[in-house]
């Protein structure tokens, strides 16, 4: 990794880029890891648990000479970031982010970062609904994926250097179109934060004493930081209305059967569902 | 509990069968329990692991001199099931059911059982997707609750010897009327259940490889037995249609927040979710 970069500078040292630092500093010596924050007291926190070798609260000299600029704020921010920084970036330095969206970031940030700048969108999926600089680990991107969204207009050769240093870190690089990207995980991540949203809402006052621990599984993610679901949600609009489209759909398919007591129908969709997920998880027993 | 019954005969040794059982023999050595199977491999399952004393496959031997009958077979036979030992059931006898439904059940069961035989209907909410006597454990009621639902029918002894009973064994006994038991189930365990069901059916084949433990968890019950969760849902098609209409209203408001973009709408959609998630598992931190 010393070779692919000498000097990296994450903006925004929480879990996500703090875990970055984290895991650059534990198998490169020679690459130094400037972190960027917004209080002194996350920067003097990074420095402590040595996710950075160093840090400042100015995003512009801490992106002077860095070969590679990670924005890690929050998905909401990493947009005017860019526009922030863009005349303070060193030419010919690779600039990603690891925002949980991709399109609306990835089209903002191609707008406004000048020629001679490489952008690569990025999004490694790990954690993403834990926060703070004191959760992030140095192996929280260990077998885990990480998607890079080129475009047309992206280098190959940053490309071929941000996939292989999310691979020294430990990822599986997958790559997807910005598009691709959104339609996904609006329906692996973005469409249950929603549904399980709605199946609290939807509970009444005396059913807390009887929830079990199937309730208390599938609700799970509505337990995420509300400002950063926000976040998602809106800069993932479309996806998010499509995938809730495909899944009202569903819905419907499942009640139509229940309501005409078509036991061979609901079995069939009931067993469609448990095959394809027995498939994803084999070893993941339900409980209750 | 050796005062309460002397003879417990338990019709389906099975999960919640079989833990009854070595709960019982557990706690008191003098109460007797006979265990009626299906298949005589489930019978001597039962008598080796030690959940019954003696086993038979023809019911109405196993429930004769019984003076608690307690029927724990698949939700979908129980009614069957009473409606066949319903002459052979002795005098005075208090026959109870473990279903995971109410309403339909209590009203063929108090129609079938005859004048003289106590019926009260029952739920312990404790491991209902998982199955087989191999899963069962004299521990599995310690702290669960036990909804018990009688009716204006239900002789009021019966159901005082029946709360100590599964207060004996453990469980938190809890009162509600059949219609209020089933509302209630539909909105934290069938809802859920239906809604994971169809989390999983919006997936799209590529959509697989980006599955985080979010998605994982949201869909875990998906994996129950689907004969078993074909029996639940048609035996409470009422109650579950109207949770699924008040799921449907919550996700259409979610839906016009995320549409219009009204970022304040959403928040505070989220936050109350969030919130009276966070009041029911103050210690389950959320995951990707």
């Amino acid at each position: 990794m010393g070779q692919l970069f000498e000097r990296v500078c994450i903006v925004g040292v929480g879990l996500i880029g703090g875990s970055m630092g984290l895991a650059v500093r534990s198998r490169e010596k020679t690459c130094r890891v400037v972190g960027v924050g917004h209080r002194k007291t996350s920067i003097d926190r990074a420095l402590e648990t040595g996710a950075i070798d160093e840090g400042t609260l100015d995003a512009a000299e801490g992106i002077k000479d860095a070969d590679l600029v990670v924005l890690a704020t929050a998905v909401g921010l990493i947009a005017r970031l860019g526009k922030e920084i863009a005349s303070s970036l060193p030419k010919g330095c690779i600039v990603t982010d690891v925002g949980s969206t991709k399109s609306e970031i990835v089209a903002s940030l191609e707008a406004v970062l000048p020629a001679g700048v490489h952008f690569v969108g990025g999004h490694p999926i790990a954690g993403s609904e834990q926060r703070g600089i004191d959760a992030a680990r140095a192996d929280l991107f260990q077998g885990k994926v990480c998607v890079l969204t080129p475009t047309p207009r992206t280098d190959p050769h940053a490309m071929r250097r941000l996939a292989d240093f999310w691979t020294a870190l430990g990822a599986r690089v997958v790559t997807l179109s910005p598009v691709e990207h959104d339609a996904t995980l609006a329906r692996t991540s973005h469409l249950p934060h929603v549904a399980a949203a709605a199946l609290i809402a939807s509970l009444r006052s005396p059913d807390t004493a009887f929830a079990g621990t199937g309730l208390r599984d599938t609700t799970r993610v509505a337990s995420g930081d509300v400002e950063l679901w926000c976040d998602i949600l809106l800069t993932n609009r479309d996806a998010v209305l499509d995938a809730m489209n495909v899944f009202t759909a569903e819905m419907e398919e499942l009640r139509r059967a229940v309501e005409t007591g078509d036991r061979k129908q609901l079995a069939s969709l009931l067993a469609a569902a448990r095959a394809r997920r027995d498939e994803l998880w084999s070893n993941d027993s339900p409980s209750a």
